[in-house]
């Protein structure tokens, strides 16, 4: 079905079990709700209530929203798909004007959702991809879509003529902050190993057709879109975003 | 004495000349003095303040200067070297904690500048080095630091190996805000064209060893620090900004 040599077990359906476990949990509870228990935490930590001062805001309108920051409809649809039904926020998407910084991914990373939360005052995800090449020390990495913009796929590959070494990751960061200026933001990675290949497939989605994952004979180009959710860089960083939030939900209720 | 094919004219000789024409405009002005005079216009500019209220401002003790952002001293000393005494400013450096963006080399340096000036609030000049590969469409451009501190000279060379053409531009800009948050900001370039070669000659200097100049057959990193500066992206820069302010100060007096 996937097209490959090896099927990685589905974290997706231990994690129906886990969102059946909690929202059960949640039905039983008459104590506040999961998603006003997270936001007066958030309030809390962002130093901007005290204790007493939360409850009403856990309970406003947009208490249960989490802003994903994107101008791609399709991107939000693909990680509301993801997360499933049972995900206790709303996540809605927003385009957000914000500067792309350089340096180290995770710094850029932070930054930016620090920039994000500035701007939409809550809860706000952003989220960047990175091609690494390991013969270029992780490079383009958080440039990659520069470098696919003026040279294309095939470039891609050509860039490592020089190299045996034709290994990269794609990774994916999901990046949470709470909403306040100096929350400490939440980095959510997914890294999905392969090699960079001379393009096949679909040039419908940036690189996919010149990164080939490892354990598979297709290109992320030629996979279906469920083949590549459940492997890819972003549906891993997704996942590993919905498990935390899970987990602190059970915590909480 | 370049140990090149071509000898360029040198702009140097030319701006001396100018240089000695407006310091004696100035000494027989009787009227408020050059930099004041530009102070006082970007203090216009910038919306600070009216006509009326200038004139003290441009008297201030640091009205005479611009700040050039770097945290290195060898760089400021490159910088004042070309400039010259007779430049109408007096130049000196600041470390200051920039954020650093992707984008088109122009937009990174003018967003750099604002940023600046918003943290030093005066006037102040930013500087951004690019090394261009057309090859690759202009890349790694602006992101060369990390390409250089990932793979070293060495390996920007083999990045072209998969190419025939080695030709690449290196390019300077210096970034001048006349200190308001709103104020444009003035983009002085020094392009210098060249190729990129298997490294050879100094490793005291980034990515010095592999570009060869145009016109030459040694290395940035093969020339003495004189033969350098004439002919360099920096350099030539440095005399556009050199260029614009000595013209500015002739309107002025």
């Amino acid at each position: 079905m996937h097209g490959g040599t090896r099927q990685p077990p589905s974290p997706q359906l231990l994690l129906q079990k886990k969102i059946a476990r909690v929202t059960q949990k949640r039905k039983k509870s008459s104590a506040i709700s999961l998603s006003s228990a997270c936001f007066r935490r958030a309030a809390i930590l962002a130093g901007h209530r005290s204790r007493g001062q939360v409850r009403s805001v856990g309970m406003a309108a947009n208490s249960r929203r989490i802003v994903f920051v994107t101008g791609n409809a399709k991107k939000l649809e693909e990680v509301k798909q993801i997360l499933g039904a049972g995900f206790p926020y709303e996540v809605v998407a927003k385009k957000v004007d914000l500067p792309e910084y350089q340096g180290e991914p995770d710094d850029i990373s932070r930054a930016k959702a620090r920039e994000a939360a500035k701007q939409i005052q809550g809860p706000c995800v952003v989220e960047d991809t990175c091609l690494c090449f390991n013969a270029l020390g992780g490079l383009p990495g958080p440039y990659i879509k520069w470098f696919l913009e003026k040279i294309g796929p095939e470039g891609l590959h050509r860039m490592l003529t020089g190299w045996e070494d034709k290994s990269a990751s794609a990774m994916c960061t999901m990046a949470f902050s709470p909403g306040g200026p100096q929350d400490e933001v939440l980095l959510f990675k997914g890294i999905a190993p392969g090699k960079i290949v001379d393009p096949r497939g679909s040039r419908d989605f940036g690189w996919d057709p010149c990164f080939q994952p490892d354990g598979f004979e297709k290109t992320y180009g030629e996979m279906t879109k469920e083949e590549k959710h459940e492997i890819s860089h972003r549906g891993r960083a997704v996942r590993a975003m919905q498990e935390h939030f899970l987990k602190q939900a059970e915590q909480d209720s």
